[in-house]
C-alpha cells in the first residue's frame, strides 16, 4: 500500500480516525494495567518489607526502592503479556492492534501499512502511553515513586551492550511471531494460526518480560518506555529502548518478507 | 429489545427462568471458588506464619490478619479471572454469562437486554453471591475471619479517590473487552473473536485483580462485593464498589455503542 | 445407550479396549505428572529448608514434613489442572478422556456411557492411578515420603464436614463445566464451546486445587485419591474422597440432564 | 515417505532449506528465551541473596550457586513450555516445528519425515541450540556462571536411574501429545485438536519442567541439553539427556503408530 492509499480509499479517513482512537485508548489501557501492576505490587507485604518500609504506605522509602523478587517478576510479566493478549484480541478489528511503534515500523517497512497510517499510529501510541502512565501516578503516587514509575532502566549489573542486544533479539523474536500470525497464506492452511493469533502474540510478550525484566525492565516497545520516561522523568539510557526494539523489529520484519513469506507451506502443526 | 420483548416472545418466560438460574448458580460458584481461594490460602504455612499464627488453624489471629504477599496475590488473581473464564464458557448459552451487575447494566443501557431481564439477572447475581460467600464461611470460618471474608475494602494507603478511580477505569477496560467479544459484526470477520471470547473475558478479570487487589481487593463487580459484605458484615466504603464499576462500565458500553460499534472493520489480527 | 449397546455395536469390543487402554495410560500419566510435581517440589531449596532438612536430599525429614506454601500451591494446582487439559485434549477421541470415576459415574447415570463401559473405565482408571503413583515413589522415594505421596488427607484445621462439603461442591461445579463442554446442542451454536472444551475442563480442575489443596490436598477424583492411598498406605478419611466427588458429580450431572440440557439457547458468549 | 521423496519432490530442496532455517532460528530463539530466563532470574533480589551474593551482580558467587526455589521453578517451567507454544505456533507451517531431535527421531521412525529431512533438522536444531546458549552467555556472563548456563545436570539427591527414568517417561507422554496433535484422522472429527495443537504441545513441555527441573533441570530435548553443555562445558551425565528422551520418544511414537493410530474414533471431548 502506498502513501496515498489511506487518504483516497472510500471511508479511509474515518477508518484511520477509528484506528488511531483504538491505538490511543488501548495503549493507555496497556500502560495502566501493566505498569499499574508494577507499582501496586510494591505495596504487598513482602515487597514493602524488603524495600525497608515499615508499612505498606511506602511514604518513607527511597525512590526506586521497590524490590524485584522472583515472584513479582512473574506477576509483572503476566500483566504485560496478557494485557497485550486481551487488547490485541479487541483492537485487531479496529486498527490491527499494534500498540507498539516497533511493530508499526516493521509493518510500514514491509508495505503492510502506509506512511500516513504509521505516523498516526505512532503518535497515538505515544500519547496513549503518557496518559496511561499519568493515570498510574495519579492513583498511586507512593507506589509510583518506589517503582520509579516502572520506567525502563539498566540494572546495575547490565551494560549498554547487554541492554541493546537483549532488546534487539527479543523484539526480533516478537516480530517473527507477529508476522507469522498475520500471514494470510499460512493462516489459510493452518487452523490454529488465525484463532490463536492474539494469544501467541500476548505470550511472546510475556516471555520477553520473563527474560528481560531483571536486565532492563524489558521494553520491546518504545511507546511503553517513552510514556513511563515522560511521567517519571527518567531518561537514562532511554535511546536503548528506541534503537533496540526498532532495529530488531525491522530486521525481523524485512527478513520475514524476504525469506519466510515466500517459503513453501509444510502442513499442519508438527507434521 | 424493549421491555415487553422478554415476556411476549414464545418461550420467553422459560428462557428467562433458565437464564436466571444460570446466573444464580454460576455467581454462587464464582464466589465459592474465588473468595474460597482467598480464605483457604490464609492457611498455607508461609501466610499463616506471617499473620502471627502459631499454626495453620488461625484460631488465634486477629480478624483481617491474613497476609497479602506477591505470591498469594497471583493465586487470588488467577482464581477470580479463570473462574470467570470457565463459568462464562459454560453459562454463555444459558444467559450470556454476565455474573456481574456492571455488565448487565451496560448491556441494558445499550439495548442488549430488556429491563425485565436485567432486573432478574441482577437479583439472581446478588442472591448467588450471598450464597457463595456463605458457603465459604461455613466451610472455613477461621480462614474467613482472617481474610475478612475476602470482602472489598480500601487498604490503609489508598484513599476514596484512588479506589473509585481505579474501579472505574478497570471496569471500563473490562466492558470494552466484553463488548468487543460479543460484537457479531466484528466476530464474523475475525476467527479468533468468537472462539477465544470467554478466555479474553476471564483474562481481563485476572488483570484487573493483579492491579487492584493491593489497592482495594478489586471489585469490578458489585455482586461480588455485595455478597462478601453481607456475609462478613463489612460495609466501609461499600458504595465505591457499586458506583465505580457501574459508572465505568456504563460509560464504556455507551462509548462502544456510539463510536466503536459503527467503526469500519480493519481486517484480521495485527494486519 | 443401554448395557448391550457396547458389546453388540460393530467394532464395539475393539473400541472399548482402545478406550480402556487410553484411560489406563492417561490416568497413569496424570498421576505421574501431578503427584510427581508435589514430591519433586519438596526438594526445592526454600521448601526443603522449611521442612527442616539441612539439604535438599530430604533423607532426614519426618514423613509428611513437606511444606505447603503459597508458591508451591500454585505449582501443584497448575500441574493437576494443566495435565488434565493436555490429557483430555489427546484422550478425547479415544475414550472421551474421563480419567476420573466421578465423571464416568455422572456420565453413566445420565445414559452417556453404558454400564459395561463405565465399569471398564473405572477399573482402568484405578489401575492407572496406582501405576502412576508407584512410578513417582520409585523415582523419588525421599520426596514421596516428605509429601506422603501427595495422598489426600484432611489438614489439621479441617473437619470431616468441611472436607466432604468442599469436595462435593467443587466436583459439582467441575461436572457442570464438563457436561456443558460435551453438550452437542449448545456446542453447535457456540464457536467457543467445542474448541476450548479441554482447556475449560483443565482450568476448572486447576481452580478446584487452588481452593482445596490447603484443605485436604484436593481430590475431586476418587481414582487420584485411591492411587496415592494404595502406594502411600494412607487411608485416614479416605471415604471422603469417594463419597464427596461421586455424590457431588452425580447430583450435578442429573440436574444438568433434568434442567439445563433442555433449557433454551441464549446465543453467543455474554450476548 | 521414503528417503528419495524429499529431494525429488518439486520444490523439495527449497522446502527443506526453508524448514532447516526455521528449525535453526526457532531452536536458537527457544534456548535464548528459556535458558535466558534461568540465568537472568539469578539476579532477582531474593535469588541473589540466597546464593550468597551481596548484590545482584553475582560477580562473587560460586559457579552453580544460583538458588532454585519454588517460585523461580514456576518462571523457568513457563519459559520453556510457553516458548515452545509460540515457536511451534509460528514454525509449524515452515518445518512442522519440531525443535527437538527426540521429536524428529520419533517422526522418522514412524515414516512421518524422511531420513534426509530428519538429519537436516537435527543438525539445524543442534546448531541453533549452541547459538542460542552462546547469546545468553554473551549477554549475561555472571548469571550464566551462577546458573551453570542452565545446563542439565543431576541434582545431588538424584541418581542415574532416576534421571534416565524420568526423562524417558516424560518424553513418552510428550510424544503421545504431539502424535495426537498431528493425527489428521482424529483432528478431522474433533474441533479442538487442530486449533489447540501448539498450546497443548507447549503446556506438556511446561508440565515436564514442573516435575523434572528439581531432578535434573529437565531435558526431554537432546538439542537443548547439547547446546547448554557445549557452551557451559558441562558434560557430567550428558548421555542421559540423549538416551532418555530418544528412547522414551521413540517408544511412544512406535506404540502410537501400532495401536492408537488405528484405534476407532470415540467422538468429541469427554463424550
Amino acid at each position: 500500500m502506498g502513501l496515498l492509499h489511506e487518504t483516497k480509499a472510500p471511508g479511509g479517513a474515518w477508518s484511520l480516525l477509528a484506528a488511531g482512537l483504538a491505538e490511543f485508548f488501548c495503549t493507555a489501557a496497556f500502560l495502566f494495567i501493566a505498569t499499574g501492576t508494577v507499582t501496586s505490587g510494591c505495596h504487598t507485604a513482602d515487597t514493602a518489607r524488603q524495600s525497608g518500609a515499615t508499612d505498606q504506605e511506602l511514604e518513607t522509602v527511597e525512590p526506586g526502592a521497590c524490590f524485584l523478587g522472583s515472584t513479582n517478576l512473574l506477576n509483572i510479566a503476566m500483566a504485560f503479556g496478557l494485557s497485550i493478549f486481551v487488547l490485541v484480541y479487541a483492537a485487531a478489528s479496529f486498527s490491527g492492534g499494534h500498540l507498539n511503534p516497533a511493530i508499526t515500523i516493521a509493518m510500514f517497512l514491509t508495505s503492510r501499512v502506509s506512511l500516513v497510517r504509521a505516523a498516526v499510529y505512532i503518535i497515538c501510541q505515544l500519547a496513549g502511553a503518557i496518559v496511561g502512565s499519568a493515570l498510574v501516578r495519579a492513583a498511586d503516587p507512593n507506589g509510583f515513586k518506589a517503582a520509579l514509575g516502572a520506567a525502563n532502566r539498566l540494572n546495575t549489573w547490565a551494560n549498554v551492550g547487554t541492554g541493546l542486544g537483549v532488546e534487539l533479539i527479543l523484539t526480533a523474536i516478537f516480530v517473527f511471531i507477529v508476522f507469522a500470525a498475520v500471514d494470510k497464506k499460512r493462516g489459510a492452511h493452518s487452523a490454529h494460526m488465525p484463532v490463536l493469533a492474539p494469544l501467541a502474540i500476548g505470550i511472546v510478550v510475556f516471555l520477553c518480560h520473563l527474560v528481560a525484566v531483571p536486565i532492563d525492565g524489558c521494553s520491546v516497545n518504545p511507546a511503553r518506555s517513552f510514556g513511563t520516561a515522560v511521567v517519571a522523568r527518567t531518561w537514562a539510557h532511554h535511546w536503548i529502548f528506541w534503537v533496540g526494539p526498532i532495529v530488531g523489529g525491522a530486521a525481523a520484519g524485512l527478513l520475514y518478507e524476504a525469506l519466510a513469506y515466500r517459503a513453501p507451506l509444510f502442513g499442519g502443526p508438527v507434521e
